[in-house]
């Protein structure tokens, strides 16, 4: 097979001019607990439904990330969002009262990633003066719709993962501040023959692997050019994987890369088998905790690489295995 | 409330280079049934399932938009595509195998325009060299998913649309050749109160009045400035809505509509109800049809404004309405 090369975008004049993140208990109690905007002690917060109130979380990020600003709904161009919700909902149904131009996106737990990507893509061209990204997930919502019902009590296996209740909102424009949204690689769909459910760490860590190398190649980079490279949730399975998929390269990215699925929960203290997931999870790791180490100089230059698995239930069922996505996004100080 | 204007944008370097369209056997059985490029008879062409042969549909429409040009996949750069089917896996699945750096969307209906949108937009910033926009529906998928299986044999209400078993794709790039796209609107999601399944025609009615209103104030331009303004699936019953929304601006905008959803089939032989919808019925008439004429100069200019009907079933058991949207693309010969 040719190779698929792709392009590696890049950005002269985008921003992250503005970000925020809401979420739920579990993760409050979390090694990061203290750094994110705002907690729903309840994972509910007044909605009727898992569903609702996942919507909620995402127009409480978005509302929170622009009042940092001068910006106003009105003001806004743009929202680039999705979820992990049939149809998108907690997007559409969470966000339509901004009565913002939308375009849903769709990329499982990359969503974030492609938000940004996406987002900046956009401010930079000059299309629009501004951009929001912004995703989520919940635990309970996801859970039913994915696997069991909460109340069917199903045991879990030691490599599923734990669906972040959380949401990120993130706003770009051509501000001249960091951080900055240097580059950007759209990743290809990679089918590495995982059929499990419960091991979607294992489907998406060969996406991330082609996606970061190709944005090494294009960029003229490798894993010593940044402070991390940061991938979305592989977990502690994926994260392996990734490992040994660039050892065969000669290649250490181990000593510069954490995961944001890793970092969410404390493993030892809370029952999250092999670590956080969902959309909302490395945007709530990026949108409370890295960005800000970027804008303050902390970080001078990372490489957020999202992953997604691009699940159906009914796929599954009929027998298909779960296709991986990552896409990646270099965002840095200078 | 403030008024919300967004941005139209505008493009100088985005053709629409080549274009392709698959239809099931109830869509070539339609008045515009020899325009499509190929007919799948038996509705599922060697695939197992209903969702296999959605994938299947918009694997044959990319690649005999490819084939109609030199460009083979290691050539192409980016795909935006999106369908109806949960966790979008009519593209994910479909389209994997080609192995092309992808990006999901969710529109629901607007599907096809807000890819058309996308896909012109990078291009036209020089991010890629082409892009494809790429959309799918299957009736027998969809009724299953969002209302009854079929062998249950529910009675269809005469609000009702036919989801189209279709699907196309267009490849974007700065080829300097008609059909040029010019500009685009992005639309915002509107809540019409509407909550029936059966009548989405009317939840998107406003929302293409906004966004078709917005685009003309934006281009300065009005009804007279097109030759005609297509609307995705609005249906019958959406269709007299967005004749009323504008004649109480005192504009009359029927002269110049044409609705995908009321051409496709032939309402008085085939029993479709209100008329086609889903992600496949503007993608197939656009891909079939429309392009073939702004390409040889028959249409000057044209609006193609999909809409999107942003339904969730389990919002709305849960008493939600079904928000609407609408895309719009200005597509020209000159």
């Amino acid at each position: 097979m040719a190779i698929r090369e792709g392009k590696t975008f890049r950005y002269s004049n985008a921003s992250i001019m503005s970000y925020a993140s809401v979420v739920g208990k579990t993760e409050s109690e979390g090694p990061y607990g203290d750094e994110f905007d705002e907690v729903i002690e309840d994972n509910k917060g007044g909605a009727e439904t898992f569903e609702q109130a996942e919507g909620l979380f995402q127009q409480k990020a978005l509302q929170r990330a622009m009042d940092k600003t001068a910006l106003t709904a009105d003001k806004m161009d743009l929202i680039f969002a999705g979820d992990l919700l049939n149809q998108c909902t907690g997007s559409s149904y969470g966000l339509k009262d901004f009565y913002i131009p939308f375009l849903g996106i769709f990329g499982a737990c990359s969503t974030f990633a492609q938000g940004l990507l996406l987002a900046g893509a956009m401010v930079n061209a000059g299309y629009v003066d501004n951009a929001a990204a912004v995703t989520s997930s919940h635990f309970s919502s996801a859970e039913r719709q994915f696997r069991f019902p909460l109340n069917y009590g199903g045991v879990r296996t030691p490599t599923a993962q734990w669906t972040a209740t959380a949401a990120g909102a993130a706003i770009v424009a051509a501000t001249q501040k960091p951080p900055f949204i240097r580059a950007a690689t759209v990743g290809k769909i990679e089918d590495m023959g995982i059929s499990d459910l419960n091991n979607m760490g294992a489907a998406m860590a060969g996406a991330a692997y082609d996606t970061i190398l190709r944005h090494f190649r294009h960029m003229g980079t490798g894993v010593d050019s940044y402070d991390l490279i940061i991938t979305g949730d592989l977990g502690q399975v994926g994260s392996d994987m990734l490992y040994e998929l660039f050892k065969r390269d000669g290649i250490d990215i181990e000593k510069r890369h954490k995961d944001c699925g890793l970092l969410l929960y404390d493993r030892e203290k809370q029952d999250v088998h092999a670590g956080g997931s969902g959309c909302g999870c490395s945007a709530a790791m990026m949108c409370g905790h890295f960005l800000k180490h970027v804008e303050n100089g902390d970080l001078k230059r990372i490489l957020y690489a999202a992953t997604g698995a691009l699940m159906s239930p009914t796929m599954v069922q009929q027998g298909g295995n779960i296709p991986g996505i990552s896409h990646a996004v270099e965002i840095c100080y200078k």
